[in-house]
């Protein structure tokens, strides 16, 4: 039976905006922040840690994290490829420490650098260095479902990184449909067996709209158990490997799906909303996401 | 279990259209029927006999039916309101007559001058009177999911609705989601009970993708044991009470979802696309639909 709550992690300042060409200021960011905290978003990613000539958003990472002033309740992230970003992450006040490997060789090689294999027992060290210093950490598999050089990723092949992972005692683990390709059968029949293998560790499903299966893979990692989803506010992100390509699933989005399906979330759809609508104005562009473009159902009037 | 295969039946020409600002010729309503049924669709909705002044797009709905030139095993649908829509219909040569229901009353008001029960006894009429004079006949019940006057519509009384209708002997019951409001348990809820109520009768749903959903609520439709599933290439179409709101489910977006988990179609995703694609120049705005703007997945490569 699905879960009567679900944990969402916002995820528009790191994924979002790193996938978007117009560059935003410190301030814009960590408005963006400030606001879906407001909205009742209690985890969120704030920044990555990575190489800026690479990835030219991220360039102030260390800077948005310092402007940020948020209740104690609030759980930041920080993304980081390798131990390199990992440091620079613990000179900062971040809470928690996302680690990342890749499920495909040729996708692996292209992100950090590394095999597939590699990409594990690096991911793993992140983890247990992470702890060492006292800070929570919790890691993603990424294409986990499918891969823009290599196709269809062998689930078997992510079932045996998930246990591996499990061993370095991340807070969750989660399994990243990276280039937006997977269908709600699959989400669902690898969180089980994820689930299922890991034992007591929390899954996180992250996804991508790309291909329009974005929401309805959301509902099938519901079904299959999934804690936590990643959204992204606006729908905004695009895709590295499409680049026409909506991005994440947006937060009001799935909030409209969970919310009318009676699963509870802790955060308010109208704020989410209004977010959008800002978040548009800032990006000078409408936004992919669909529940700030229509009236509310059901509305205030019908409730009634 | 969820069927190894699903009917599509293509509404663009139909619903799509009449819904969009820009008027189609006839040459190009039947352009674009030519082209989906090259694609493999073999029930198509083709126009809707409805007054001129409440809907220009659908003005030359005879024109186009004299125009078409289809293969013999190509069923073309006319939708019509009430007994003159059918009798305008019955002149032509097209092949199943659609009628409609409305499950609210303030929906039906609007949409017919009808309540909601004077509106099923009126498709009753429609669909009997049709088979009387040789034709095959279906209904659809709008609004089944959602008002946009009324918010949420009790799923008895569309049960009720079904029953009622099924006594009149359709070749199928539709359930529409008109405004797109549904979410995914609604969808599997009421198809599974409707099915369980009508028997033999199958069940068709159609889908907007108002709130983005509509993917989400297709693969619940099949996985309660829906035969059929309406969709319009490019996802074009608008929904009447949202007017910056996507449309109709896109045909190739429901495609990707279908074939990759392993239901079969008779529809060709890229002859689909490759319609989209033309479809978007002809509207002369790019086509909320996905699938036409990334690669495909797994690609030609991948399966080599």
């Amino acid at each position: 039976m699905r879960a009567a709550t679900v944990e969402i992690v916002e995820v528009s300042a790191r994924d979002g905006l790193q996938n978007e060409k117009l560059i935003f200021s410190t301030a814009q960011k960590v408005a963006l922040i400030d606001r879906m905290v407001l909205a009742g978003v209690r985890r969120i990613e704030v920044a990555s840690f990575v190489r800026a000539d690479r990835v030219p958003q991220m360039a102030d990472a260390e800077a948005v994290i310092a402007a940020l002033n948020l209740p104690d309740d609030v759980i930041t992230i920080g993304l980081v490829m390798n131990k390199r970003g990992l440091l620079r992450a613990l000179e900062t006040k971040v809470k928690q420490i996302g680690a990342v490997c890749v499920a495909s060789d040729s996708f692996a090689q292209r992100n950090q650098g590394q095999t597939s294999a590699e990409s594990v027992e690096s991911a793993a060290d992140v983890v247990r260095f992470a702890k060492a210093e006292g800070r929570s950490a919790q890691v993603t598999i990424g294409a986990a479902f499918g891969c823009p050089f290599e196709g269809l990723v062998d689930p078997d092949h992510v079932v045996r990184m998930a246990k591996q992972l499990a061993q370095a005692g991340p807070a969750e683990i989660a399994l990243a449909d990276t280039i937006g390709v997977a269908v709600p059968e699959q989400v669902f029949n690898l969180v089980a067996r994820v689930r299922q293998e890991i034992g007591a560790t929390p899954v996180r499903v992250h996804l991508h709209n790309t291909r329009n299966t974005g929401i309805a893979n959301a509902w099938a990692a519901v079904q299959a158990g999934a804690a936590t989803l990643d959204a992204s506010v606006g729908g905004i992100g695009g895709c590295p490997f499409a680049p026409n390509a909506t991005g994440n699933i947006g937060t009001e989005d799935l909030l409209y799906l969970l919310h009318r399906s009676d699963v509870s979330t802790g955060v308010d759809l109208d704020r989410t909303i209004e977010t959008a609508r800002w978040l548009s104005q800032e990006m000078q562009r409408a936004v992919p996401a669909q529940l700030s473009r229509v009236d509310p159902f059901p509305s205030r009037e019908h409730a009634a």
